[in-house]
């Protein structure tokens, strides 16, 4: 049996669309379209062709795109162009918490180049921006306020609109409000965008909407102030260095046309889909936590944690089983630390899946890794160093804790050395143990235990009293404080 | 009848290997190499074998070489790299005059940043680096040292091996040699590399070895201090910012494979039709200049200048005919200025012609070329609005000037609004009416004169006396005065 593709959102295999052109543009565009020769004047007329179709579907004049190289380097050049651009008003980057990674770096960077500073805006459980966070940021004056359009991990939308009107809020009489790079990455071709009025750049990657590798898309709208901090280079208006890939670029322009005639019919279709999956998870996996906004989201992802699982595990066993899916969790990219979006949006970092749906997932596809994931999440909590707590029912609750209450009952693990998720499994199984009221004290020196206990105590509602360290098992330990409340 | 594409080093059709190669990485190297699941496990191993199939053409260790987008990215990122890795000991970067324009800005970039300063080292009149002025340059001390292996409009090779004995002569007791980036874009699968002991970093361009556009390659040996100076971005060892673009990546390596082990053979075909257009254009277009050394030069490059013609003439007169080149005059891209290689070089800058051979060019197209130049190069000439002069012959020069010599003869021509190449074209025909030794003095506001008088003065073996403002005549008028000789 075939394997089922579930990890769309970090690239996609090229549309069929986009390989026909980009075959028919090998033949016709591989000049340079700098040149004055025939050769030159074709790859030329064919850019132009796919930078109006690009343009049309961002809803800006064709000489407001240029594009780059990819999605990344068009963050890049963004953030450092446009916060050049306003150095003299601030040196303030403010992105909210969530941001792609490329943003969170650019934005570090540039504003530590302009010797300014970086500033992420808080967001909610669910992954929207706390508006009253940033309009508190604002405040103070901002180079550039960088906003997704739609997270890339748990698909949760921003309120555009709202953040436009927060920002055009804090124009004074000498300086317009700060421009808004609107990071367009997951959304485009997947959802409309919001009106250009509301936004002052975008940034798209072509890999995401079945377009090539090596394709990214910079729109900047007139009137916006843009420095180039790199070296000089005429080409794309002077906004993106670097020889123009037009093949590729004629691809990733038949790639979007296709999507967008198509956008609205296979949105709704994956919306139901995503809706099922969500339902099928919560009634079939036990200990799971949906993550992310239910409404206000992108139709293609969804995104859950499977408590007491490492993600590390789940990604390999459900690629046994033939599915190829993403982790927010840690240990599952080269980096050790989990998820920058599950950590501020205080949710579980481990036993994390993220399910992006490929363009055309059927549905025969989807249930058949509904009916799978069960038992592959079950056979990695067996498989688990540490065996999970059974499922917590108000039976075994009421059990465990007969009517006894002792504020002052303090049961102490030992999870140094343990890495997660096995700190928690511990907190879940002996938190019965003490009566209600009474505390769990988890000593463990897993940084993600520091993300995962207070996540875990809000998820069954217990409460999470805070960390001290304990310099007596080493300088990594820490000591975290649960207090049973049911 | 179809037409000839004669500019190669722009860029030429992908190698029919390198589709093949794109093709079947579409289907099997599409996702993130840095993904787990099946599909990234295979983009890896195919990422893995590009590489070293790669670095063995470099002669590297695979860990030394990492992809970036264009050749133009690694030589930016080059740059930048090296000369921030070492600027503790020095915030110099010195280059050749004739370097390709992006390491030239990339120098003048980095420099500024740094707080430094970029060096141009000057080339004799066949464009090899004075390595006189070489070694006086790195008296000063640098960070870096940037020298392209062959130059990508008249194809001189430099004498790298002596570049680093002169490089590794400047070591002191607290610190090493500069790194030396060699630029190999132009010579990459065209001429054997240096050696790798002679160099510390490495660049080039896969669209002009057959390759796809959008990769480029970047080498850097093991011991080289190299300091990213862009957003963190863990990929690629951290040189190379951005998604790794497998399916490309895959075709590159398959053309540079292809095209080293067609090297020697292709060499030597090429190597006898350019030293064929040499004799043919010098034997069948009067008053023209072969530019650029004729025995250390890259196999398939020849350039030359037409003189009393129009660059931006030629090439559409050219490209009417069927014959796409490129040329290093003014006026023939979106800028005014002419090549700063031919500038450097201190040859005419008008009229210029560069010939690059594909790979696969057949002697033919070459004779077609050839056949149809002279009448071409005639054309522009009779439709310049000033009419060339007629060829000088040594009865011509007799009769003009029977005998007399007057030493201060002064003759004025006035050549003010007049654009390249009218100015020469006016010295040209009036030089002979003035008597030997007399003075002709030319005025002009095009900056082209600048270095054409001058070229065309060493050309025609007259004496060029220098120049003198025009205050009178307005802000840009010049008096260019030229000493008749014979």
């Amino acid at each position: 049996m075939n394997s089922v593709f579930l990890d769309a959102a970090s690239g996609e295999p090229m549309d069929p669309v986009a390989r026909e052109a980009y075959l028919a543009a090998l033949d016709d565009g591989w000049a340079d379209p700098d040149r004055l020769y025939r050769e030159g004047r074709r790859a030329r007329l064919l850019l132009d062709a796919a930078r109006e179709a690009v343009a049309e579907v961002l809803r800006v004049r064709p000489d407001e795109a240029v594009f780059t190289t990819s999605g990344t380097a068009a963050i890049h050049l963004a953030v450092a162009g446009l916060a050049q651009g306003r150095s003299r008003v601030s040196r303030r980057i403010v992105t909210s918490a969530i941001e792609h990674s490329a943003v969170l770096h650019a934005a570090e960077f540039t504003a530590t180049r302009l010797g300014g500073e970086h500033v992420t805006v808080p967001v909610t459980r669910s992954g929207e921006l706390r508006t009253d966070a940033l309009a508190e940021s604002l405040r103070d004056g901002a180079a550039l306020l960088c906003i997704q359009y739609a997270n890339h991990e748990v698909g949760t939308i921003q309120p555009i609109e709202r953040v436009h009107e927060l920002s055009a809020a804090t124009a004074t009489a000498t300086a317009g409000p700060p421009p808004l790079l609107l990071d367009a990455s997951a959304a485009l071709g997947r959802i409309p965008l919001p009106t250009p009025e509301h936004w002052s750049a975008l940034c798209g990657s072509a890999r995401k909407w079945g377009g090539p590798a090596g394709v990214g898309v910079l729109a900047v709208r007139k009137g916006t102030r843009f420095a180039a901090a790199w070296p000089e280079d005429e080409r794309e208006q002077g906004r993106a260095p670097g020889p123009v890939n037009v093949p590729a670029i004629l691809a990733a322009a038949a790639a979007l046309r296709a999507r967008e005639a198509e956008r609205e019919t296979v949105a709704a279709r994956h919306r139901g889909l995503v809706d099922h999956i969500r339902d099928q998870v919560a009634a079939t996996v036990p200990d799971v936590e949906l993550v992310g906004d239910p409404q206000q989201r992108l139709p293609h992802i969804v995104t859950f944690s499977c408590l007491y699982a490492s993600g590390e595990a789940l990604l390999l066993e459900l690629d046994r089983a033939g599915y190829s899916v993403s982790s927010g969790s840690s240990c599952t990219a080269s980096t050790l630390t989990p998820s920058h979006v599950l950590e501020a949006m205080g949710v579980l970092s481990h036993g994390n899946v993220r399910i992006s749906l490929p363009w055309r997932i059927t549905a025969e596809e989807v249930d058949r890794f509904l009916a799978d994931l069960p038992a592959v999440v079950a056979r990695v909590r067996a498989e688990a160093p540490s065996a999970p707590p059974p499922a917590p029912t108000p039976e075994r609750a009421r059990e465990a804790a007969p009517g006894s209450a002792a504020g002052d009952a303090i049961e102490t693990i030992d999870a140094l050395g343990l890495m997660c998720p096995i700190p928690v499994i511990e907190l879940a199984k002996r938190i019965v143990d003490v009566p209600v009221g009474g505390t769990v004290r988890v000593l463990a020196d897993d940084p993600a235990a520091r993300l995962d206990i207070p996540a875990w105590s809000e998820l069954r509602e217990h409460s999470y009293l805070g960390e001290e360290p304990v310099p007596e098992r080493g300088e990594r330990a820490v000591a975290y404080l649960v207090r049973r409340e049911h």
